[in-house]
């Protein structure tokens, strides 16, 4: 029957309700595409999608959730396909209103962009926590599948840098990456308790697969982690966790993390992605560029799958999200964690 | 000198330091058209404008101040030409993506304008007060002559008609008018007090004219008048007080101000609004076609000046504004006003 869903409908849904839920790790717009591959695959009641808040901040006087809205743009199909972040077919008069200050001129919100946080600000004033303003922009955006934030806490990636101690956005937007970084942290780590759901997805049974999505491991991933108890979490739950390697060929896909990495003196390679997440991770799926390296991690107690890791089609994220769920299945020990590490 | 400055210059400042400062009172798309005519014939010191913020209120979460802006536009020669309201080569991409939400989208945010709401929100919640915020969005849009709310407190215009008491906006924008007016309150009339400078400005000697802009009288000066004490300084003000009717040929210029006339059982002419501002107004402009109204209106001790009221272009702004000031240059006994009424 799901051969035949398949056949018919391309990405009709997987008759997964009796295989369980599936609870999804994610950044920004390299996470997000995984993610809508997985939407396209799972009922609304059987995705989860835990997004990275740690970058949130206020900007022209607006709460500012970069990932959250990457998320709901990219499952809605509204994304700028060429940006990755923001709304297709966008404008930018309000920006351009703001040239004259450098204060404000630095962060783009596009004018249609402007109606998700003017209205997510709304919701927060009237006092909805920023998982119910989630909801209902989804809602709006017509995203069914449960995009939730990582917290309902603060926490706030911080990138201590040759310039001294950077918020995320300054980092990042404002100086553009350049800074040479030389840790990060999160402020509020071990304090901010992860978002209700997220603890009671990995304890309450019923878990097909947990599915860190191609982010960045150590700006996207790494907060999600460092919210209070995550990685115990992770280290005892009761189902695969699979992770998607962003690092193809000694290259990210996107973004910072191979400068990062470098500037960390970590090798730009998949070994280093799947070290940092050695003791939780079951499988990791890296690019057929980089086969060779499977060896190594399978060293680790880290089961390796080959697949396309780029996705510039709706169909490759289909793909990838297939790819996922069956290598998720056939990881059936994840009890071995605590012996093996 | 004056006349060669004019003659140069067209537009020149009169050399009006000498002669004191001018307060207009004004509204919003009617009014802003001759404050913007006084401000190029007046120099910054010469020049207040006190605006009406009896409309001013909370839309997508953002405090708007439609009439503050309006004049703010104009005088910086940014208003939209055709509306009158909002900025020129306005767009409304933010809008389109408030269209599903009805309690969002009655009121239009033009793309442009949004900065203006969102910095002015910025600077209140920063613990500016609304002058200062109005200063600091005058000076960004190159503004030198002092546009300020006509109070720091508040007063708001509610409409009573046929469906109940309706705040301004929701008369004025969401229900177009339409429903019949019995009566036009304030609430915190006589408690809030004026701008400190409105009084400063009719107290403190130094005043060459007052000019109310042709706004409504009902809508747009009268919330101006309603402030504590407000029309006892005028009367008492020693310097001559003129108006420039919004009435012409028995029509409103722009607005509702003829519809609330007849609701009101007032007859649309001159003659009403002369009626309306007898206790401390000297001297009315209206328009060649309604000559015919001077024998009556001068009989309530108020001089009447024929002009040109209608202002389709800048020049025609200058022209009514320099014949305000000369108007007001011949009514040199505006102590005649407690006698006479």
């Amino acid at each position: 029957m799901m051969a035949k869903q398949d056949q018919e409908r391309g990405a009709g849904p997987e008759p997964a309700t009796a295989l369980g839920r599936v609870l999804a790790l994610c950044g920004g717009v390299g996470g997000a595409k995984l993610a809508h591959g997985l939407s396209q695959i799972l009922a609304p009641e059987e995705l989860f999608v835990a997004v990275n808040t740690g970058d949130d901040f206020e900007h022209v006087g607006l709460p500012v959730s970069p990932d959250l809205d990457t998320v709901m743009y990219t499952l809605a199909e509204a994304a700028d396909p060429e940006r990755g972040w923001g709304i297709a077919g966008e404008t930018w008069r309000f920006m351009a209103m703001l040239a004259p200050f450098k204060e404000l001129s630095w962060f783009n919100l596009g004018d249609k962009d402007l109606a998700t946080h003017l209205r997510r600000a709304q919701a927060l004033r009237a006092g909805l926590d920023l998982d119910q303003a989630t909801r209902s922009l989804c809602y709006s955006f017509g995203v069914r599948h449960r995009v939730f934030p990582m917290t309902l806490e603060r926490l706030r990636t911080v990138v201590v840098t040759e310039q001294g101690r950077l918020p995320f956005q300054d980092y990042f937007v404002r100086l553009g990456c350049r800074p040479r970084t030389r840790a990060i942290e999160f402020a509020g780590a071990g304090q901010a308790a992860p978002h209700p759901l997220f603890d009671s997805l990995l304890t309450g049974g019923g878990l097909r697969a947990v599915i860190l999505c191609p982010s960045n491991p150590f700006l996207s991933i790494d907060p999600i982690l460092a919210l209070k108890n995550a990685r115990s979490r992770l280290r005892a739950v009761d189902a695969p966790v699979v992770a998607v390697s962003p690092i193809v060929g000694g290259k990210a896909l996107r973004g910072p993390a191979a400068k990062l990495m470098e500037e960390m003196k970590l090798p730009v390679n998949n070994l280093s992605v799947a070290e940092h997440y050695r003791d939780f991770l079951d499988g990791l799926i890296i690019d057929e560029a980089d086969r060779h390296e499977i060896g190594a991690i399978e060293k680790l107690g880290i089961r390796v799958k080959i697949a396309a890791a780029v996705m510039r089609s709706t169909q490759d994220r289909i793909a990838l999200a297939k790819t996922c769920l069956r290598f998720a299945a056939q990881l059936q020990s994840p009890r071995r964690r605590s012996q093996v590490r």
